[in-house]
């Protein structure tokens, strides 16, 4: 007994194995597998990517190639695709160590959960009734790639401080859980969320927060040398932050209305990404002494304009109440990095790496608000009939714009539910134990201490530096300076005492400088 | 009196004081409280983005959402939009130590620009005089980002030498100055300039070079150390070249006209810019000792081309002038950068920190005698009547081609006087002495040994290399090096002495990066 | 006799001369006047770009300006565009010392190559009989790109080891065996290769590796130094990767037909990249010491899936055969990588700096492969009898499905033995002699022990560090710690002996670290 509680306490506590070279290749060959399976069953093309299109096209009175909802979304899939993999990718490069890790495992989630997102959100919203099959087209892409941005969300609070394995795992889990709640706020209370401010990042940030509670370390100060940027990571990070900041306005309207809904979501995104660039500055420079500004402020707080427009972005609000909430995003934004964050870490338990809560979390709650103050305030006399069925109520005429507003507020709950209440129940054991699950030491997670190290899940080579001292002017020691902290430096000083006043030897440093 | 005149002395050659944490903030969040009003009463959607769009269809017998100009220039605003904060940013951070700052001023500059842009261009050319609001569309935040790009080039003469608040009096009077410029050539002279050579990059250049010359550093070379690349910077700014290289057929072709028109000016533009490259390369290597390239002219002097090919992109230049263009281009840009830069700070007061004289301002004077030039030998045999309309005149049906040429060589006039004239004035205080204005100390602009340097305006946080020497086979030293070289480097040594022959104690090398 | 062989063999062998101050622009100028005059000549602007498009309009029963082709493929194109400068440029600046070269040189031969292949697919595909003038519009330019990327691909397996004038060489005579071999593939044979796995990857990488073969070092490892990545190269070149496997879709649907053709074409390739992600880093893991991720590998063969599907793009292969696909490319690339290059490199004297035979000549051969087999079996009943003749057919209604397979796989065989044996044939002297010409010493190529290294062709300034240690508590040396490692480091340590026991100096130490 007391035998089987050791071998359950090894099992539970002890060291850490990081070697994945048999768990990582089994999961992706088999979901890879599943998911060729799943597809001969029930993916097909979407009559506007069939070889049957100029049927298709005599049929509907279609005149032109040129009305193929190809020619309205592809450059703004475009725009998404480059964000999801380029702009969050490159986002995550921030740590000084973990720039593999983070662009890398960036890229493996994505191509992971894509698949795996065009499986559910086919089967909850398009399958076809007649035939049992998912239908794909332009649209579908882009929903998978928004799918994605929401998992990815998740992992930029645990960067650095979980395994591949244990991200595939997350990303199953979001995906599905994001279908689910993207069905009832979209199709069952048809709340609306063009750029998906409460679906993608309301859900994606409390989502990630939660896991990120669930897996909380006590001891993650061992790593702390390894828990800042560097220059040159830092001008990456920025990179990232300007992929991201310029295609935003694809981002909120990639799935709006042809026309004039995409029109204006380009317009309203544009200001109040705008708006929230200048207040970040702002705030940045007067939380800090001497009013330095911080890069980690100006790397995300100036998005936060866009995730506060995605719900409202097809609405016409008009362009100044774009910049009002920019202007707002932005400062809650930045004060989250400055007061949250860390409050959040030493209080709650919560270890939010890329601080999501406050890019994603804060801001999509506001987006959602906006969205229903905004429905609640639309009338007629500012869209005309038509305008305004096309654009906020989804063609129920019978609904008021209290109605939709109401609506959208329930929306707005229902993510906020289902990122924290999920997650959470997971972890109490009500479902099925996510929390235990993702705590199993199996998944190959790092050791307090070489969290956002990449030596853990790449091969990094270093770069030696040879100095070689041809002369010196005194007693030359036999100096063998040995590598201190982790890898970074290796010093190797070689050398022979010949006199006390001419120099006699040479000595070898080798710097690992990387 | 002498008092007074010592204060006075005191309050211009005092040692400067970075510190922005009030200024900066104040400026930003004034300035947007004054855009939000601004906009609140004059910004409204054009109609092809407002909800009243399909209504609009009907009257004007527009048969498919297709049809709305968004269709027309969104993935050319995406790609003018990427080279405003990518390339451009990028572009910029090609010191060693100025990366942020390169790419977030810019970022900075750009967003406060681009809303003051809107305004004065609207106020301009698109005042609507029945409810005296301007409508923007897709049309007009084009042309504000293409505004900002005539700032931002200004911006790259200063580069380093500023802080953020002189920037932001620079771009608000920048923008100012341009859309009154702009009004003029465009509206008043009716010049054809549609990739904004003239307006654009003359203006642009020339208002940088004077401000650069208002702002004389006697001094400079005290911070002679920073002003220089390194290797991994000099990649950084080669990436906002490619991004700038790569989407200027957007750039020049993003206000084109409908079909043809935007279809020439990028094959013009893609021609031009391939020729200049090759001339670059050529020029680069010819002017070096064993003819080695410099990334300096790689980076810049391959662009000429496309700057030199604005005003005339939409012109039925054929295809094989457009390699002229890009030839002449490539190489008075690249001969700058050899001769005219060095001689400009020797014997001109003018420190071009980018060089925008070469990469800008030349090409753009050629480009607009370009245009005057095909101008005066377009012909309806080449054109047809109606394209002759279309691509050159304007609809001005009785000028001959002489005269079209002549308001072409007037343009380009006006784009320089005002590019020089109207900043030098404000020197010598005939306007309102922008000169002593933006050499007032409050401003916060770093002293002359910290210019190009990011350590007065951001958090950088040096990258810490710890060294442990384990084993010293000699007089273990207590060392202390401190750090020389103003943050770049701190090397502390510490030890204890044991013995003169053994190995005793440990050293701790502590060396910043960064 | 004796003499002439002596002064003959050093010609040969002698030390090699890198100037290439007099050869490299001498060849930039007269090839690109000879493009001027050639372009004059033959050059006009297609009829969508030309001014007479308006009456052209009338014409054709064109109803709006959206119509031009321009609309359909422009979003491609400068996808594409990005592809070629960026994407490729990037992904060879993984060595630590060539970012200069790997980026630099590319942009060079890309700008140098589109001109040539405007001209020669010009004369091969679209002379214009009646006026003997080839007449250029979006479509040319993509395809210009194309024939670039061939070349690029050629410069992969060189990268580091050859001059850039042995790189134009390369590029001219590559850009004109593309053309000819593109010809009869695609106008002669009428096989389908939408995205260019036969004519652009299968060509491409087997003309680059007899390249390489022909210019064979047995003493390169005299550079192995400088033969890796360092930390942040190696996220440089994770740009390109990413740059290029976002836009691969619009790689493979560029020149695709509009409408359902080119979605269809983004739809498969969207899915096969994303499938061959996930093999990508399953094989990586599995081949590597505790499952350590290979940077190379994610760099590289996560972009197989994308070349895989060229051939195949258009065709209705269902989405789940392209996850198929993608997963079997994945596969054999990173084989490639892990057992592959080395072998060829020890045995077969190819030394493949980039892995291309990896990454193109292999999933561009399994491509092909998969479009006979897919020709083979498509059927009017998944088709439909118009999408059968547009989508695979091009018009020839006698063909049976078996005769088109016939002749896929025979364009595919076209392509392999245009890379190898043309470029074969040419080392062994039955045409002109490439081999020689490319191997005469007059090229400017570097030293063995030179390769990988930026230093012979650009101007690199190294960083220079300044250490001052101020307080020396011991003997303080004259060290003079010189240079070592060829450029890298050089460290300098001056001082002055004063006491045996107490700190009396200065200590400077310069290290050039780059």
């Amino acid at each position: 007994m007391g035998n089987c509680q050791d071998s359950c306490k090894n099992f539970w506590c002890g060291p850490k194995n990081t070697n994945v070279r048999i768990s990582l290749p089994a999961i992706c060959f088999i979901w890879q597998i599943a998911m060729i399976a799943l597809f001969a069953i029930f993916v097909r093309y979407d009559p506007e990517a069939d070889a049957h299109w100029t049927e298709y096209m005599h049929q509907n009175n279609i005149t032109s190639n040129i009305e193929n909802d190809f020619y309205y979304r592809y450059p703004s899939f475009q725009d998404v695709h480059v964000m999801i993999f380029m702009g969050f990718g490159l986002l995550f490069t921030f740590l000084k160590r973990y720039s593999f890790g983070g662009v890398g495992f960036n890229f493996l989630i994505s191509a992971f959960g894509l698949q795996w997102a065009l499986l559910m959100q086919g089967w909850f919203h398009s399958l076809d009734s007649t035939d049992w099959t998912i239908k794909i087209g332009m649209k579908s892409l882009i929903n998978a790639d928004f799918c994605v941005a929401g998992c990815l969300i998740a992992f930029g609070a645990c960067l650095g401080k979980v395994s591949p394995i244990q991200l595939m795992v997350m990303t199953l889990c979001g995906v599905s859980l994001f279908a689910v709640e993207e069905y009832v706020i979209l199709n069952l209370i048809h709340a609306k969320d063009t750029g998906g401010s409460m679906v993608i990042h309301t859900f994606g940030g409390y989502y990630g927060l939660t896991i990120s509670w669930i897996l909380y370390r006590p001891n993650l100060h061992q790593s702390k040398r390894l828990r800042g940027s560097s220059y040159h990571s830092d001008v990456f990070a920025m990179i990232g932050t300007l992929f991201l900041w310029v295609h935003w306005p694809s981002f909120n309207s990639a799935i709006g209305n042809h026309g004039d809904g995409q029109h204006r979501a380009v317009i309203n995104t544009y200001l109040s990404l705008a708006a929230s660039v200048l207040t970040t500055f702002a705030v940045s420079s007067l939380s800090a002494k001497r009013g330095k500004l911080s890069m980690v402020h100006i790397q995300n707080a100036t998005l936060a304009g866009g995730v506060a427009m995605g719900t409202a972005a097809e609405i016409m609000v008009s362009p100044y109440s774009a910049l009002v909430v920019g202007v707002c995003s932005g400062i809650i934004s930045t004060f989250g990095f400055v007061v949250l964050t860390p409050f959040m870490e030493k209080h709650m338990k919560i270890q939010d790496t890329c601080g999501i809560h406050n890019l994603h979390a804060m801001p999509g709650v506001l987006g959602g608000a906006v969205g229903a103050v905004t429905a609640a305030f639309a009338s007629t006399s500012v869209y005309g009939q038509e305008g305004l069925m096309h654009a906020i109520m989804h063609g129920f005429v019978d609904r008021t714009m209290g109605m939709q507003a109401a609506h959208q507020a329930a929306g707005l709950c229902i993510a906020i539910i289902s990122g924290i209440g999920e997650a959470r129940s997971l972890k109490q054991g009500y479902l099925f134990s996510l929390g235990c699950i993702l705590r199993l030491p199996c998944w190959g997670d790092p050791e307090d201490e070489n969290c956002f190290d990449d030596e853990v899940y790449w091969e990094v080579t270093a770069t030696k530096v040879h100095i070689l001292a041809t002369r010196l002017c005194c007693w030359t020691p036999m100096l063998i300076i040995n590598k201190l902290c982790r890898r970074s430096v290796l010093c190797q000083c070689e050398g022979k005492i010949r006199s006390q006043t001419r120099f006699t030897e040479r000595m070898l440093l080798h710097m690992h400088i990387g």
